[in-house]
């Protein structure tokens, strides 16, 4: 019936949210993703998985936060990052807010899985684990779809940033906002070594092959992830 | 051409955006705003003004943030208020980030006019504009739409949180996420007084009379918004 | 019989002070003022008003902050401001300590009425309120004198800072520290923008008409402002 | 002419501040002093210094500042403290704003002598000549009275907190505010312990044998810290 | 000749220091091993390999931090962790002040893997990066000893905390604080959850199985790391 | 038995580990202390003393932390300063993980003696004991040690940083870093001037003359801050 906790009003919102309500917020950012895919394809991602996911399990999605923490990708055209203090800062206000309406079972789900970015989500979440009893879930949809490079032949295994899986998913959902097939980016950035230019090991904003994506390919991408949400989301309700 | 910024990919920003680029930052809350309307209220109206707006400039819109900063209406049911902080950290690193890109004409566009949350947007305005060579304006709609208030007769002076102005905005933005006419709320906390519990003094979310209001006043309203901000911008644009 | 509150001894404390006590704490700036009043215009003004109510009212007055936070008048020769953070931690840290030594009943009293200040002592006072139980009142002399705006003919319209109120305010309560007339000043920073240097609309540091000031006017102003603060403060005692 | 900087306008001000001017910024406390002597006691010592010794050196008064960190004395009745990181922002923010408004020469004068107070007021000031080019001095009168526990012998040696030389100082500075003798104290809390309820070791608020004290005596010590901090003073000039 | 920065004198440090220096920073955690290992067992590691590395490169050791993030270890007996923002302030320091004294090339070497506290220890370094122009390498020894749960059949594919491999290292350094072969833990946390006692998976402190654990594979396993690692300083240094 | 925490195992702690357990935490500082003593020497002595008096009273030794505060001799070669922030938090962390283990009589026993630095410990400390019931003592062994410049004739007065007492100290426990006699440093810097470079008032990194320092004194000094400190924790037992 609702999608959107914000669409409620105080009425709406008194009489059908309570302990056993799961909210989604989802969290992406503006980061360059080459010159085929848009700035916001890591917020467009969790964005519809909450969608669909919310469809299933008649969760309720916050408004999304489309700013992220971005580290090798800051200076890419169009990457802006917010600090990691204000993300995590952010986070634990709306966890924590979340906690003082009575909400009690939470999935942060972000499109952008960069691990320091990561760190500020767990963070939040852990103080607010730390003082309260709720269940919250951390994860990135890209830890599931990675799950895809051992099992799934057809994704080369070194896929990555802007490659064939963020390609493929971007197209079966915004296809409209995805230009060309994009250009194979095969270098990295040294192991270990913090830069403060890594983006020169990926001038296009590309780490691995995006030429063989498709829109059939994201759909099923995306599906595999949208089903595995439900059922963590089905094991967290009965926790 | 573009309206959302982060629609770009990374070459369409590089050859879209530079020193004449506006961009406009909407800015809401989630809060209660009486059982008639919805709790994105303050979201739904500057993101509404900053397209039409956008139209007739060709700024770029970024992603709206619709998490701000509560206080009196801290209690109602629903809402989700971020910390002070938070939000002043949240604008500031957003607005350094664009100078960052390369923009120099920012408009902050709030939906939430509360003072201390203004403040906190203003603070962080003021901290970009000291480092840095830059326009930046802040305001809420409800600067310009508190014009309304000696002009127009058919307004109530008293008219505020979720009265005759803000439901008839919304009945002309999104009229599907109005429930009813709402009820009026008279009372007032007491000035100057800083109270853990304001709310008590209008437990309905309501201050002003809503019932007269209409999706035609509400047009009215946004138009005059939006003709006001339009103006702003040129004016800002020629500094 | 005791005025201010750190010239009691522990034992007179310990005698005097308890639930009924009413504290004021005065908080004024040093801050241009054009070349007839001084930096400290906005500190003597709640001092002298603090001095008359504790006679009416039997309160105690807490030593005066005399730095404040000044944001347009920044650049101003001989203003000193202290940073948002600072301002609102020092009112926190006094209120907290306030509460500690058995005190429940706060005015906090703001020569300065710029509105990023007022929201710095708003949050101090908001999460003091939050965390006990307390009666704590916030607001700048000027809240009430501007209420004169709407229903003294004799004062102009635009009447702002080192204007005709301000003016004869000062000339009641400290002449000798005032040096002339004044003069004009008609310009405003342009409405909504953030400079870095909004002194330049008037450079002469007074926003109004200062040349019909005079003692007999401050008198009156201070009379009424003294008296609707008694009331104020004997409003919050029966709280 | 001028003693008190914030009653300058900003005439007078650009007129006669340069970066010759000496201005004496005095810190004193809010903290439990015994029943024989006001809670006021650490800031009216260093302010009639400051006037004393601005007569002598020319040097401009800032607005006193009545709010310290008190550690040990904390539980004492009155006492008022702000936290350590309060003290050392207030300090700073201050510091640089006398350095904005070009002044280069500051002395930080404490009538509280704690250590951990003054270590809040070292920190301040050493980050501010780490980014600048000027001369601060920070000290507390005590720094200079206490020489006298070794060369006169009618100060016993354990004097300290209320003890002979502050209770003679206050009675000649303000006598009408010393109610009695006083009552020795000659406890102290055990040695590094750090405990919650120091002030259990001195009930009375007072560390030493106050009850030979005299205003003579006290006009005899201040002239003492007078002399040497015009001494001082000189001496930082020639820089 | 030397290996431990901090046992150089002044003029030792003036004659060898210079910006061809390698120094590294071990850094561990106090965190509870299971019954068979130390809580030191997170330090000893990083410890050993950069005496042998130093060795190898004539690299200065810098004192070791002994104090890390954990997380979901937290709640094991003995386990002693530092906050997440406390690790990264540090770290930042030691950086700028190597940086200070001409330091150039930095490896921060962990012994303690988690994901947020590696987090921490790459915030610090981007900072430092960000201003200034240096070379630092981040990484836990266990990023290399991963390496071989792919390569190395001998190890099982889910060896984690206090495992084969880190029962083997801590033989192979340090086996008079090993106490018997520890038992096996094979349960885990579930996925994504974010608990307030995630130990309660594994209340043995293990994480793998460590009974085939042997000083020999400890040898072999620290050679291999060793031996890594000089090879990625030598790459640093050619930078 | 043992004689370090972090070498026990989560068995053994659970069994060791007890309200009655004395910990003992040794912090230093990486400090230029003259061309004869290494930059360790703030660490080693209090290290020694934490081994010595440990056999002697049980008390365990947690890893030492051998970054400290440093201030006039910030700009010595091979200083390496962390910030007063940064050595307040990581005590009060590890001091509060103390007591969520159990821990309940502490010692924080820095060689390090700068007021500055101390306020840090103190103020950590001071926290910790306003939020729970535990013993906690904060001292630097030299305030033990400068006792002796009263009572023992063979030590000059104005002995200090490097001098004799420190020079003796650290030929007893590490002769091997000492090299050659050292030269006298008389000057001090001005006093009470905060200076941005105060070491060229001593640049040779020695305040005192620590040419007659011996081994056999550095042990006689030694044996009495053992002994003084053995004395003191046995106190604070029976507390």
């Amino acid at each position: 019936m609702f999608m959107y906790l914000d669409e409620l009003s105080m009425k709406e919102f008194k009489e059908n949210v309570n302990e056993n309500t799961v909210v989604i917020l989802p969290i992406g950012a503006i980061e360059g993703h080459g010159s085929h895919l848009p700035l916001c394809t890591d917020s467009i991602q969790p964005e519809y998985v909450a969608e669909k996911v919310a469809q299933q399990t008649k969760a309720l999605i916050a408004p999304p936060i489309r700013y992220g923490f971005c580290s090798s990708t800051r200076n890419l055209a169009g990457t802006i990052t917010i600090s990691f203090d204000t993300l995590r800062s952010l986070v634990y206000d709306i966890l924590s807010e979340f906690l003082r309406n009575g909400i009690k079972n939470i999935v942060v789900l972000s499109g952008h899985a960069g691990r320091v970015h990561m760190a500020a989500l767990r963070l939040a979440a852990e103080k607010v684990v730390r003082e309260n009893k709720v269940n919250i879930m951390v994860l990135s949809d890209y830890d599931i779809a990675y799950d895809l490079l051992d099992s799934d032949e057809s994704i080369p295994n070194d896929d990555s940033h802007s490659g064939l899986i963020e390609t493929s998913r971007v197209m079966a959902i915004r296809g409209d906002l995805v230009k060309g097939k994009g250009t194979a980016g095969k270098d990295r950035p040294p192991k270990f070594m913090v830069l403060p230019d890594p983006e020169k090991y990926f001038p296009s904003g590309v780490m691995g092959d995006p030429r063989d994506a498709s829109k059939e390919k994201g759909n099923e991408i995306n599906d595999f992830i949208i089903n595995e949400l439900v059922k963590l989301i089905e094991d967290m309700r009965e926790r």
